[in-house]
């Protein structure tokens, strides 16, 4: 039978693509840190649960496809407190962040057309792009630099008559980088310059460290009608398995579209948005509590890291990810290796190879991105198991 | 701003196109009788809501993309009772038919490519096509022929180079046909000489009526690697707000690839995976007496639709639909004037013209789909306003 040619170019996800060596290294009775999956431990707000235990509705229907009035008044409320004033129809619930950015990228973007992204990026974002024949052009930026932007006339060089949009995540997921106003001023010009949209993921927005400010584009009132925010429930509630996202844009003509797509797969699950209520509620409080924690795990990863000699890396202002270049030629194999024949006491960790967040060439082969959403204690072992880990496959290595 | 030219050429979903006038027509007194859209009224198993209040994660995580095993096996067990045997690798957990329709169509079709449809159609299997650059080729069938299949030879004529499935469900959304055995026979053969997939969308195999035997592709050993079965727990279970669905297929390698879509988006909600093991588990007598309800439901429908003059349509088969073909030229100016401009008793009903059912230029103009989904007396109500509306409405357009 035949497949289709985007579907057999489509990686299988590079921070999945270890599990199964992670399987059978618990097989054999190792345990693992998983470093390499941004899958929080911090409990999910109790609101989410009691309110769906407390529904007692005998039928589960088909809500609305924009999402149930509850849920996008709520989010209209909890944007109120970022200062963002949004009305009814400048919001969708979707599916998660990824079906927001999935319906995003199809509604702006036809087959052929092109979509900047910086790069290393998250990487499904060019399997969303590539599964709706959207081409994922990136732009180059290095750990030597800390990963920032380049200068305006390197970054326009990137752009063609097909490009579309501006794609990032900000915070910045893998590279742990908040953008400066500097940085997002030189995005917005060259949006408003060549009419591009700007897709901005801000699932991270309230992980950001050492009291830096903020800012959104959405909050950029020149480009207002040009500013597709994707927005998710999972990191900033630890409530990944709960699906709820939305997409939130001053552009009613382009929410009426996506609107469309939206009714294709008719609603998001009714229980989810019942409990997704509660959870944008929550007190401000909770996610104090949250981002002291890990404000704490970064300082702690940071300060072990700094004990491992001759990599590469930077203190990341926000999200919870960090890369690292290590001394070593492929960053993959590496991790496999970890998984199969390294332990220490039967423990090891579990690191996702960096390749897979970068679409040029053999970029990020010596790169691995690090997840730090253990707690202080794991993180400590962890990072004591990849000192360990690195020193004996050098000597392997170099033998 | 520029939008994708595939999202403007996307129409608004037309069952759910007449809301703002319902919307208008409720805020002015009237009670709508729905007889638009397959929402049942049937209470869902309280297993579900059961199993989920009853869970006691303390964090909600991501769960694997492929579904929780608990899912996969209870899927496994419940295809059993069909006489059908999967393994755990023949089965990804989706977020509804939807999502199952749209990952698939992606795996096995690019830009430009065909995808056969019998016509009339579920009105979204055009829309997901079309969101990812794949041709809906309609083959036609008609009122009058009570939507039987053409014949082979006919059915062939609209292959060409780049066709690379048919695409339909059984029982017929919104016919209300089941396939014949014949049939099958002929799409299995076409399938077959062509190297086609069947993209087979059974998600109300369970709703067929007159003791006719309800045949799956899925029986078909011999075309067994080239059918993809779309399932959703939504209709058997009266669960559309669950969003429990499933692609089946004996086509590991195909599996795999659409496993790579499944880790895009990460997992399908892990509550509403946790709810549906149980809802696979619900006892056979549940269905029994819900398929009872719809056959009855169906012989109301149909004896009252004979009542009603000039009207063509056929008794259906199965699933809880049937297209009737009204005396009129313009269906949709009809419902919407059921909707604006008359009632009794301040009771109306709303229709979904069928003509969104098609893809061919001008059919379906004069046809409505019917869900029954009403109790008895309900129905009855909707067949009287049905018939009265149509008396006056053609009165007024003879006048």
């Amino acid at each position: 039978m035949n497949f289709s040619k985007r579907i057999i170019a489509m990686d299988q996800s590079p921070i999945r693509k270890l599990t199964p060596y992670a399987e059978r290294a618990k097989e054999h009775g190792k345990k693992i840190y998983h470093l390499n999956i941004g899958q929080p431990d911090i409990l999910t707000p109790k609101s989410f649960m009691n309110a769906i235990k407390n529904t007692n509705a005998e039928i589960l229907k088909y809500t609305s496809s924009q999402g149930i009035p509850e849920l996008i008044d709520a989010f209209i409320n909890f944007y109120k407190e970022y200062n963002f004033n949004f009305e009814r129809d400048e919001i969708l619930v979707t599916n998660g962040a990824s079906e927001g950015l999935f319906f995003s990228a199809i509604a702006i973007a036809d087959d052929g057309d092109e979509i900047l992204v910086p790069e290393p990026f998250y990487t499904n974002y060019q399997g969303f792009l590539s599964a709706t024949g959207i081409k994922t052009v990136p732009v180059p930026t290095s750990a030597s630099t800390g990963f920032r932007l380049p200068n305006k006339e390197t970054f326009s060089s990137y752009i063609t008559s097909k490009t579309k949009a501006i794609l990032l995540s900000n915070p910045s997921n893998p590279t742990g980088i908040v953008y400066t106003l500097e940085e997002m001023q030189l995005i917005a010009d060259i949006a408003k310059e060549n009419d591009l949209f700007i897709l901005a993921d801000e699932v991270y927005r309230d992980f950001v460290y050492d009291n830096i400010e903020f800012h959104s584009f959405m909050n950029m009132k020149e480009i207002e009608d040009k500013v597709i925010l994707i927005d998710s429930l999972s990191k900033r509630f630890s409530a990944c398995g709960c699906r709820i996202g939305a997409i939130i844009t001053k552009n009613k003509e382009l929410i009426a579209h996506i609107l469309k797509l939206c009714q294709l797969r008719l609603c998001c699950p009714m229980l989810e948005q019942i409990g997704a209520v509660e959870l944008l509620k929550t007190p401000k409080s909770y996610f104090k509590e949250v981002l002291c924690e890990y404000e704490q795990r970064r300082n702690v990863l940071y300060n072990e890291l700094q004990k491992i000699p001759n990599i590469v890396f930077h203190k990341p202002e926000g999200a919870f990810y960090v890369i690292v270049k290590l001394p070593i030629e492929n960053a993959e194999d590496f991790a496999i290796w970890l998984l199969n024949d390294f332990d220490i006491n039967s423990e090891t960790v579990m690191l996702a190879p960096a390749k897979g967040f970068y679409s040029t060439e053999n970029s990020g082969m010596d790169e691995v991105r690090i997840a730090y959403i253990l707690n202080e204690d794991d993180l400590k072992k962890s990072m004591y198991i990849l000192k360990e880990g690195l020193t004996k496959y050098l000597s392997i290595k170099n033998r």
